[in-house]
């Protein structure tokens, strides 16, 4: 018996006799030949690495294209400040310090315009506070003799460097200081160090001070005035993106369970990406720190003014995670195994479509607010109806145990066999008792949510929807009783899915 | 009626009078007591704040004293590093660029070795690219004549400052590369435009290389031979720790919801700490990351050869992450206002506390096995004694109808009463059922977590723990059958609260 087996990795032929011992096919060439093969291989592996290499930056352009717009820009403001020192000698004028400026604009420039800010403010402080201890800590060790002046240096550098050091380590420093820290340390140490044998040098520090500010403003200027990227801004669509994901996850989530065999097998075949939108929200806590962080920093620029209560979104988004959390849980029970029988499905689909279709209404009310910044007319009202789907669903659970009776009907009524089919049914109502408890705990959380949208809006003072357009909504909200409105929402989206 | 109130903030005296109008007893002062007033109040505002940061700061060096011992370890590398330039002329010697060498200490030196050799490595590596492209450019410049040198300077800053500021956008690239993508632009943009003026392009990136690499050995030097922090090994006693608190969350979780009215209520007096352990996990995956990254730049260490696995514990992070998710759902359980009636919950206490110690007993033996980084001899007889706890539990389950018809009997036996009573029951019951629930889900989650860990301990080839002592612990098993060791256990348990 014959048989050829290929390995992955490197190929191989080979061939297994009829007494098991197996013999590998190695074609017969020579050393230069099998060099070449392999060297051959080698570049090939090399070039689709790159490629893909390639492909991937290309898609990230894509996908986002203000990342591509960012790198330009900072080619441009260290095109500009490279060619300025280009023309005027590096080494006259502003003295050897003009590299700082160069440096200052590799080292300060951004994504947003308040990171960009941030680093230049840290930078300028940073720099100004060390160059004035420096110059102190010279002038004394100046006058303490030649021999005590290494010992003040060493022991002043030793000392406010672990202290600007153990600084980084305190939160709220680190989360606003850190670059100045840093800055602070590097400058002490080389005006203390440098200062020795530089005459001059209060010049110095006049003259890399000047160049920093150069510098900064530059970047400063190049980032808020050529497509800026504000933290703010971006804080703010994060949050009112993410509210959307949650809504469309809790709203998939529960039409998935429902429809698990089949019906709508065409939005079946793309899961996913509606479903796992929440991750999104579990995972965006660091970003939510860091952007809170710039934003604090950035000026009043287009619809939020300098105050905003930047601080309200964290709470925000930890509100959110809260919520994401139970949606996860959610998630969990449509992957689960164990399902409920179809009859107790069916006749608990329409009331717990209609609590996750008006909770995500709810979230979806509130991302509109965040997004727009206008208070919103109608939320009191979805959160109201939120609260009665979910009273009336906890009404359903409470005559389930009437819907399991009918079936025990068809069996004989000893009481051994009653006991026996009630234990079965309570069992297999489980999992959709578990969803159900889940669906309430969720809408309990998006009113979380809710009460930390609302202290943003009275915190932000966002004024009300158009007059106009909130007497609009009202009058629908009063033609269309809720669970009219309920089934059109329904309709509409069926439609979407055909 | 007088009534005197005080405010918080400014003090103000105020007396309300019969007629219900108020006056406020305010001290005639003059303006000169009252700015006087004013001063000291917002000094000692400021002293208070003072007062605070320093116990803040005080707290965190005593909380972990490596955080201090990495702070005297930057101070003493930059006192070496400064005296030695202050003794050989900063302007003389290696040349101007001397001060580069104290640059690299303040900018290298990170709290852990990874760390820091990553960022060294890549500091040397990219300046040696930018030094070498920007030579190249330089010629190219210097060849196109009087003319098209600063366009041919101008354009290569602009498009490989712009490609190296897009390459940190590239996750894999952001992940390791991103300083050396940063010293990369800054080094070429100095060389770039300072080659120019300077005749002795060579000696100068020479010179800067060789201070950087002065700089660079220090620092990784310094970091490796002084109490140094790896970041594999906290990495390594993170995820087991963070194990530790898993197991302590769950147990006290499922300990608290059983003892809710009383027995322990010593125990109750300090809750929280055990209980929200698992919220360490659900914050810690940056770190995770981090750590991570930082640990594949380390050399062999103690007991972690150079080829460590390091990326497995991201996944074992992952399902640890998931685990915490489902005790999230169970702390909320304990939280919730619907509870289970008693009677239900004595009976079904023993069995769920059963299956929580068991599971914890789980958790704890991963940690114990990352921790030593030996193969447990007991883990799989532990997770088979989990498993028949679960189904146990699973079979308690089932007889629950049984345990709620006994009630029954109290009341006359009408068929209403009898639904009537069952619908109640199932009601009351559900509480108790979702717990149970999601004990099971995080007893399966837990079984995800071994098997990433086994994947590790495979991976990593873990050596076996002693066999005396493996011999001596399946002695023990043998003898003691599983129930009567979990009494046991519970004994010390209750023991240890005492």
């Amino acid at each position: 018996m014959a048989r050829q087996e290929k390995e992955t990795g490197g190929v191989e032929w080979r061939i297994t006799l009829g007494d098991g011992s197996s013999k590998s096919l190695v074609p017969e060439t020579g050393p230069v030949s099998r060099v070449w093969m392999g060297l051959k291989s080698l570049i090939a592996g090399f070039v689709l690495k790159v490629w893909k290499f390639l492909k991937k930056a290309w898609d990230i352009g894509v996908d986002d294209p203000r990342k591509v717009i960012h790198c330009l820009k900072v080619g441009m403001a260290l095109t500009v400040v490279s060619l300025v020192y280009f023309t005027r000698p590096l080494y006259e004028g502003v003295g050897g310090n003009a590299m700082w400026a160069i440096m200052t604009v590799v080292v300060v420039f951004e994504n947003t315009v308040g990171a960009t800010i941030s680093k230049s403010l840290n930078r300028v402080f940073g720099t100004t506070l060390a160059g004035f201890l420096a110059f102190g800590v010279h002038w004394v060790a100046s006058q303490s003799g030649h021999k005590f002046e290494p010992v003040v240096i060493g022991a002043s550098v030793f000392l406010l460097a672990s202290a600007a050091t153990f600084s980084r380590f305190i939160p709220s420093v680190k989360a606003r200081f850190d670059y100045g820290a840093l800055i602070f340390i590097l400058t002490f140490s080389l005006v203390a160090v440098s200062g020795y044998r530089v005459e001059e040098l209060f010049d110095l520090a006049h003259q890399r001070l000047s160049t920093i500010i150069i510098g900064t403003s530059l970047c400063v200027l190049v980032t808020m005035l050529i497509c800026p990227i504000w933290a703010g801004q971006e804080l703010n669509a994060l949050i009112s993106r993410n509210m959307d994901k949650l809504a469309d996850s809790l709203d998939g989530c529960v039409e998935e369970y429902f429809d698990h065999n089949g019906e709508l097998e065409d939005s079946d075949k793309q899961p996913g990406k509606n479903l796992i939108g929440y991750k999104c929200v579990l995972n965006s806590k660091t970003t939510e720190e860091s952007m809170t962080n710039f934003a604090r920093w950035e000026p009043a620029h287009g619809r939020f003014n300098f105050k905003h209560p930047w601080k309200q979104y964290l709470k925000i988004g930890a509100s959110m995670r809260s919520c994401a959390y139970s949606i996860e849980a959610l998630n969990n029970c449509v992957d689960s195994e164990n399902q409920a029988p179809e009859f107790i499905k069916k006749h608990l689909s329409n009331i717990c479509l209609k609590v996750s279709s008006n909770s995500s209404c709810v979230i979806k009310e509130l991302a509109k607010t965040i997004k727009t910044l206008k208070k919103s007319s109608s939320i009191d009202f979805l959160v109201e109806e939120m609260s009665g789907a979910v009273q009336d669903l906890q009404n359903e659970i409470k005559s389930l145990p009437n819907l399991l009776r009918p079936a025990e009907l068809l069996l004989p009524k000893s009481k051994e066999t009653e006991k026996t089919t009630s234990a079965i049914y309570l069992l297999e109502v489980i999992p959709v008792v578990i969803l159900i408890s889940l669906l309430i705990e969720t809408s309990s959380r998006i009113q979380d949510i809710v009460k930390t949208v609302e202290e943003l809006v009275n915190a932000a003072e966002f004024k009300a929807e158009d007059d106009d357009k909130a007497k609009q909504n009202q009058a629908n909200m009063n033609r269309i009783v809720p669970s009219q409105q309920d089934d059109d929402r329904q309709t509409e989206k069926a439609l979407e899915r055909v």
